[in-house]
C-alpha cells in the first residue's frame, strides 16, 4: 500500500507505496483511509524536533487525523462490520484503569497513540481497536470528518469550561484556537474575546464570532475585556497558545470564580502566581488533552448537526498524499489552516 | 398614581388614577414604570378562577414584569441611586433560610411575589427591596427589559437541563415554551424538536430554531425523534406544557440517562410511571421555578448582548396602560404571545 | 458441574449435578465460582411472580451477585489471567450506545443481566465478558465480596444523591435500604434519618448509623425532620421502599432545592403531586438502577478500605448450595436479611 | 470596652480597657464577644511582617474568629434580634457584584475583612452587617463556635475537592490541615495520607484519622501513595502548604484526572510545570479561599451535628484576653495549635 513513513532520525517523510498492508489482531478493524489532515503533531514529526526525536520510533507511517471505511474486521469483534464509514480515536488504550473504565479514557495511563507511537493513517490502510471506532453521521462530509480528531480538542476545552451563556476569552487562534471560538459560538457561549498576534488570524477569529480581538503584545486589552464584563472579567478563559505571558494575561482578563481550560502546551514549566490568579480569586483550572472518549466525539457530532459549525475557512487546503510535501509546507508556512490529504 | 388594581372579587381589573404612591420603606427602592408585561399569572388574576381567588388579595395593585428608573431610595439604601434604569426580581424573600444564604433565594421558603401576594407594579410606581433591583444594561432595550421575568423563567430551565451540544425536546410552546426554542438555540443547543397543538405556534417554534416541530396528538413523533438521536431518544426534555400526557410522551422521547427540566405547572396530580420514566432509565428530573437569584439573570444578559436571542415575534403588542382590558383581551385570545403595557 | 436452575415454569428452583460447565467465547472469562448471595430478584424468580414469569427463560442458571476466580479465559481476553480472584458487574452490554461509550453503561439500552436474561452464578462456574471482570482488593473478604452487586446499588444511590456534609432520609429499610444507610454514614452524610415499618430493621437502622428511625405509619415524623433539619426538611432522600406513599413522605420531608434519589421500584404508576413536590420547590430527582460501570465500583473499594462501612449484621447467614431451600426460605421469612451460599 | 488594639507600625499588640464601644449603623448587628480565636493572620499581624505592614492600617482593632451574643441591633436590621448566640463571616461585602449575587460572596471583588481591613473581635464589642451574622446551633459548644472562620476553611477546600469515597492526599498540617483531615473523614473521604514536616504534627494527623503520614523530605512516599491507590495515585490533593515542592510533589501523588484544592498561600511565584501536572494528566485545580457565603456555613453545621469531627486536640489552649500576649505566644511557638480567647 501507499504510505508516508518516518523513514530516518531527522527531518520530512518517505513516500513508499509497497508497505505492507497491516493485519488486524483479533479485536481490531482495518480501515481504508480517504482522508487525512496533517496535525500540529505532524509538523513537528516533519521538522524532527527534540520532542519528536524522544518520542516516534523511526520507521512508522505517520498520521492521526482521518475518515475511511471498514475494509475488514478482526476473528473476535462484533461491533462494526465493513463497508461502514469511520473515523476513530487515536488514543488506545487496554481499558484497564480507573480513568478508562469510567468513562475518561483519554487520560488512561497506558495512552499509545496512533501515528506517534505506533502506525497512523498516513496510508491507504490503518488498523485500530474497535473500541476505537466512530461511525460518521451521514450528513457530516468527509473533509470535515477527517479532522474531527482537532476538532475535538476545541470541543473537548470548550465544553469541559462550559460556555453556555457565559462571556469567553480565547487566548491563541492557530488551528484549534480558531476551531475553539467557533465552537463556542455553537455551543452557546455569549460574547468571545479572542487574542493572536498574527493579524490574519485574529481577522478570521472575528469572522468565525468573536466580537472583539486583540493583539495581545499591546496594552490596555485586558481591562477592554474586564469593562465589557461588568469592569470584573470573563466568565471563562481557553488557554490555546501554549504561552505563559498568555496564561497570566488570561488570568487577569478572568473575573474571580472564573473558569480557565488549557490546551495549549507550553515550552517548559513557567513562573506563575497562584496566590494572584486562582487561590485569592477561587478559580477552576482544567486541563485538557485529547477527547472524552467518547463524550466529546457525541457533542462534536451534535454540535456538526446543529449546522452552526464554520469549518470552511479552517480546513483550507487539500492535496492528494503524493503531494504530501506540498501539502505539509502549506501547512508549515501558515499559507494554509487545516490540510487535509486524501488517499 | 395611574394603577390597575384587583378592585372586587371578581373578574378584570379596574383602572384609577388616584392611587397613592408607595412609600419606601428603609431598605426599598421605588421605581417609576415605564413598562410592564402581562405574564399568563396576569390572566388567571384577570379571569378571577380558583388559583387567583385563593391567593390574591383584593385590592393589590397587579403586574410583575417591568422596567422602569428608580425615583427614590429608603434611607437605608447603599447599593443604588435615582435615575437608574433598572428591573427587578419580584420573588421576594427575607435571606434568612438555606436557599436564599446559598444562591437559590428563587426558592426560599418565605417568598412573597409582588402582583400577586402584595402591590406590583401595573402603576407608576412600584416598591421593592434593593436586594431584588435589576440594573438593565444600556444595549437591552425597555421592551425586552421589560420581560425579563418570563424571559429569565425560560433562561432558568434551559441553563438547569444544561442544552449546550445536546438534543433537545421542548414539550408545549406556549409564551415561554417559545422563548425557551430561542433561548436553547442560543445557548448551544444541537437540534431541537418542540411539540404544541397549535399550528401557529409549532410554526413559530420552528422559525424560532426547531428542526422539526410536532402535533403531540398525532402517532409517531416519539419514534421520529429517537430515531433523529441515534435510536436512543433526545438528552434533554424542557417541559413547559403542564399536561399530563406531555410529560409521559416526553419521558419516552428521552434517552436513558437523559435530563428533564420542567417548568410547566399541572391541574392536578397526575399517575406517573418511576419505575419506566426514571428509575430505569436512570433519568434526571428537575423542578424549576422563578429565576435564580441572580445567576439566572445573569445568563439572561449575556444572552441577550450575544444578539442571539429572537424576541421580536414573541413580544407581539404593547398597549397603553389605558388600553389595559384591550391589553389582556389580546393576550388571553391567543392575537398576541407577549403583550406589553407602557405607562 | 453443580448448578442452581430455574427447571419450570413454577416456583422454587432445582439443583442439579450434572450441568454442562459453560465454555467462555473469545473475549470471555470463565470464574469459578466461590461465594453468591441472593438477591431480592431472586426471590421473585423463587416464587415466579408476574415479573419473573415475564422475564426469566426456564432452563437458566440463576444467581447473579458473587466472587470466585478467574478458571480460563477466552483466546481474545487480554486484560486478565486465570487465578485471580474476581467479582463481576452482572449488567451486559455491547458497548455500542451512547450510555456505555460514555461511562454509564449501567444504562445501556441493550443490557443483559447473568442469572436473569442468560445463565448466571448459582453454579460452579459463570462466563462473563471480560469487561465486566471486577478484580477484587486483596484486603476484602470473600463474603464481602459476594455481595459487591447490591452493596454497589446502595453506593450507586448514595453517590448519586451526594451526601457529604448533608442531612439524609432513608425511606425503607430493606437489604439496600439498610446498607445505604452504612455506606451515607461512611461516604460523609450529617445526620441520617430513617423509616421502615419493621421495627427490627429500624433498630437495625439506628444501630448502623441512623440518628432518628420512624415508623412512617404514625404521625408527626415528618415534622421532627423538618424540625431538626432548620424547619426546612433533610437536604437529601433516599428512597429504598418502592412504596407510592413514601414517596409522598419524602419529598415533604424534603427541603426546597433538595435532592431525591430513587432506587426503589414501585408495583405500579401512581398519582404524584409535581408542582407541590418537585416545581415549586426546586428538587432534584434522580433516578437509579445497577452500579456506574465502572464508577461505583472504585468508590465502594475506597469505602470498603475506609474501614467504616458495616455490614457484618447486614450479611447475617451463609449455607453451602445443596441447602439453597433453606438459604432462600432464610431470606424470604426475613430471618436473614443478606444470605450467601458457598460452593 | 476592652479591646486589643494594633497601636503602632511594630510588633505585637496593645491592650486597652476603653476603647469605645462601636456604634452599629442602621444595618449592622453589635456582638458581644465572648471568644475569639487567634488565626495565622493574627500571627503576621503580631509580628509586622512586609504583608501586615502593606494591608494593617495602624489602630485598629485585630481578631477575626469569634463567637458571642448580639447586643444590639441598627435601625434597618430585619433578621435578628438581641440575645442571639452568633458567629459571623468576617469577608464584608457591599452585595453588589456578580459572585456575591450567585452564591459566591466568599470571592467578590469588594470584600473588606474585619480585624484586617476594619475593626474586628478581640474587643468586648464587634460590629458586622446583618448579612454576615451566623446564628450557632444550640449543640455547638462556644470554643468550636469561636472557631468557625478557619473551621470553615477546611471545610470549604474539602467540600470544593469533593472527598467522598475517594482517595486524599493533604500537604501540610498545621491548624487549618490538621482541621482538613478530621473535616476529610468526617466528610466521607476514604484513605486519607498526609504530609508534614513537623513529626508532632504528622502524629496527630494520623490520630485524626489519616492512613499513613509521611515526611515529604524522605524519599519514596509519593511511590507508596501511588502503589496505595492502585498504582496511578490519589483522587483528590488538599494543598494547605503554600510551599512550591509540596505541589509539585502532591500533583506526582495525584492520579490523572484527579482534582487539586490549593487554600495554603505561596510567599512567591513558583515555577510550575502545566504539561505534566495539569494538561496531560487531565486534572483540575480549585484556587479556595475564605468560606462560601454561606453553603460552607451549612456544610460545616451538619458535619459538626454528625458528631464526627475531633477538634479536641486542635484548638488547645484558652486564655483570658488579659494575657493576650501568652496567648500570642504559645500559638507562635507552635506549643499550641489554635489558641482561644476569652472575653
Amino acid at each position: 500500500m501507499r504510505a508516508l513513513i518516518k523513514h530516518h532520525a531527522g527531518p520530512e517523510l518517505q513516500f513508499v507505496s509497497d508497505r505492507a498492508r497491516p493485519t488486524p489482531g483479533p479485536r481490531d478493524v482495518l480501515i481504508r483511509v480517504r482522508k487525512a489532515g496533517i496535525c500540529g503533531t505532524d509538523r513537528h514529526i516533519w521538522e524532527w524536533d527534540d520532542w519528536a526525536a524522544g518520542r516516534i520510533p523511526v520507521g512508522i507511517v505517520t498520521g492521526h487525523e482521518f475518515v475511511g471505511t471498514i475494509e475488514a474486521v478482526g476473528s473476535a469483534v462484533s461491533k462494526y462490520a465493513p463497508g461502514l464509514r469511520v473515523s476513530a480515536e487515536g488514543h488506545i488504550t487496554e481499558w484497564k484503569d480507573y480513568n478508562s473504565r469510567t468513562g475518561n479514557a483519554h487520560i488512561a495511563s497506558d495512552t499509545r497513540i496512533i501515528g506517534i507511537d505506533r502506525d497512523g493513517c498516513f496510508a491507504d490502510f490503518v488498523c485500530v481497536p474497535e473500541e476505537n471506532v466512530w461511525p460518521v453521521h451521514v450528513s457530516i462530509p468527509d473533509t470535515i470528518a477527517a479532522v474531527m480528531d482537532p476538532l475535538g480538542n476545541a470541543v473537548h476545552t470548550v465544553m469541559a469550561a462550559g460556555v453556555s451563556a457565559k462571556s469567553v476569552l480565547v487566548t491563541g487562534t492557530g488551528i484549534i484556537g480558531l476551531m475553539a471560538v467557533t465552537v463556542a459560538k455553537a455551543a452557546g457561549a455569549g460574547r468571545i474575546f479572542a487574542t493572536d498576534v498574527d493579524p490574519k488570524r485574529r481577522a478570521l477569529a472575528k469572522k468565525l464570532g468573536a466580537v472583539e480581538v486583540f493583539d495581545p503584545r499591546e496594552s490596555g486589552w485586558i481591562q477592554q475585556v474586564r469593562k465589557a464584563c461588568r469592569g470584573e472579567g470573563a466568565d471563562v478563559l481557553i488557554e490555546m497558545s501554549g504561552a505563559s505571558p498568555a496564561l497570566d494575561q488570561g488570568f487577569e482578563a478572568l473575573r474571580n470564580g472564573g473558569v480557565a481550560a488549557l490546551l495549549g502546551l507550553f515550552k517548559k514549566p513557567a513562573l506563575f502566581d497562584w496566590n494572584k490568579h486562582v487561590i485569592f480569586k477561587g478559580c477552576t483550572v482544567l486541563g485538557v488533552n485529547g477527547r472524552k472518549m467518547f463524550e466529546t466525539w457525541y457533542q462534536m457530532e451534535e454540535l456538526l448537526l446543529s449546522g452552526r459549525l464554520e469549518l470552511d475557512e479552517i480546513v483550507t487546503h487539500e492535496f492528494p498524499i503524493e503531494q504530501f510535501k506540498k501539502a505539509h509546507e502549506t501547512m508549515i508556512s501558515g499559507e494554509g489552516i487545516k490540510v487535509v490529504m486524501t488517499l
